[in-house]
């Protein structure tokens, strides 16, 4: 039985890419590498560190991957442009069937478990309204440890009350659903890019956009073993699922 | 005083770029993407499994990564084909000043620290011959952790009785250089792709190489706080740094 659904946020309810109108702004042409290197090492850099026990909150890993990112490049922002890009972080859109679902589904808690940072994630529900709609926005800088360490999962029932196995983790993030899965939880993974349209888009093309690659390597099933035990195109379709 | 040398395998002695010879035969017009993005699971799925408790070595982690490679471009290999694929990461062709360095470096204690199995790595000095030019090749499969966990390094002391600040670490992987340097190392960088060089690269394309994203993303110096002691473009250079 279905007591929680826990969401991911960056990715899952709420869409990364909609940093590329404020990276591509600030650096026309270079907005797709921006938005994608970027994410790609936020990512990387809270795996590396947790490996390395090394944790620096959200905010701080967001930044340095975009200090990476843009050295990459050979690019240079002045303070006030870095911390404009680096806020947009707090400022993602939501999907668009985002507060519709989670309204749907009221008759159920409602909690987010993050990486971000309890300041990052405090703007980012406020921002975006979803505030009303959650329970509780848990973020896993209490550890000191990112997803998909089993001790950033284990707050779910510190903080709800619920046992693992009564608890619906949605993610669109392969790493995320692997470790959800792993630790226990029942998982249902959000499917944005099916393979056959990435395949498609693929196809024999010696050159790749940036968007292409970040799809290939974050938003595809992943083979660790670990994988979800439903998949839905949306967020919408979880208000769908027959109970239980 | 520096008692030992002690070198990464993958992406620092032996080239992962040579596996797209094979890669680019098997599936033509498909190499360059499938070898970029082969190796860039690969390293994720270590990490990712290591963050898990789900440890699997490193030949299980290569199969696993070329399998989700192959899957995103909705291509298939038979057993036969997937194989020898697979195998290709034991035939790497070493960079080519490698054994010479090795051999300028004979006054002092060599050795290989490296994620790979022990029949990888077994396999990967015999077919290369620089079996004879390394005291010991260590695989982090008996920590059933990879690097960057400070565990993996750990081994060096075990194994070579050297103690951290005696070893001089060697690597191109940047995750690696942070974690080696993190846990007590002295350590080397290898840096094969110049800022300036990628940053000419990228220039203002919408479309790149994957090459060119995986330089972007697995050769440049990353920003984790833990940067190396020296730096210099090639194996070679490590036999002319001054002594100590």
């Amino acid at each position: 039985m279905i007591k929680a659904f826990v969401f991911d946020a960056y990715g899952t309810l709420y869409d990364v890419q909609s940093v590329a109108a404020v990276t591509d702004a600030a650096f026309p042409g270079h907005g797709s590498y921006i938005t994608q290197v970027w994410r790609l090492k936020q990512l990387e850099y809270t795996w590396l560190r947790s490996l390395m026990g090394r944790y620096e909150d959200f905010w701080t890993v967001t930044r340095d991957a975009l200090a990476y990112t843009l050295k990459t490049l050979d690019l240079a922002a002045d303070e006030r442009l870095f911390d404009e890009l680096a806020e947009a972080y707090n400022r993602l859109t939501p999907y668009p069937d985002a507060a519709a679902t989670l309204e749907r589904l009221s008759a159920h808690r409602r909690a987010i478990l993050s990486n971000g940072s309890p300041g990052m994630l405090a703007a980012l529900v406020r921002n975006s309204g979803l505030d009303r709609l959650l329970e509780q926005t848990i973020s896993v800088d209490s550890r000191r440890v990112f997803k998909p360490d089993p001790r950033a999962y284990e707050l779910v029932e510190e903080r709800l009350g619920v046992a693992p196995g009564e608890v619906l983790f949605v993610s669109s993030n392969g790493f995320d659903i692997a470790g959800a899965k792993s630790f226990g939880f029942r998982v249902a993974r959000i499917q944005r890019v099916p393979p056959s349209a990435l395949a498609g888009e693929i196809g024999t093309e010696t050159r790749l956009e940036p968007l292409t690659l970040f799809k290939a390597l974050r938003m595809q099933d992943e083979m660790l073993g670990y994988g979800a035990d439903v998949t839905v195109r949306s967020l919408a379709e979880l208000a769908d699922l027959p109970p239980g």
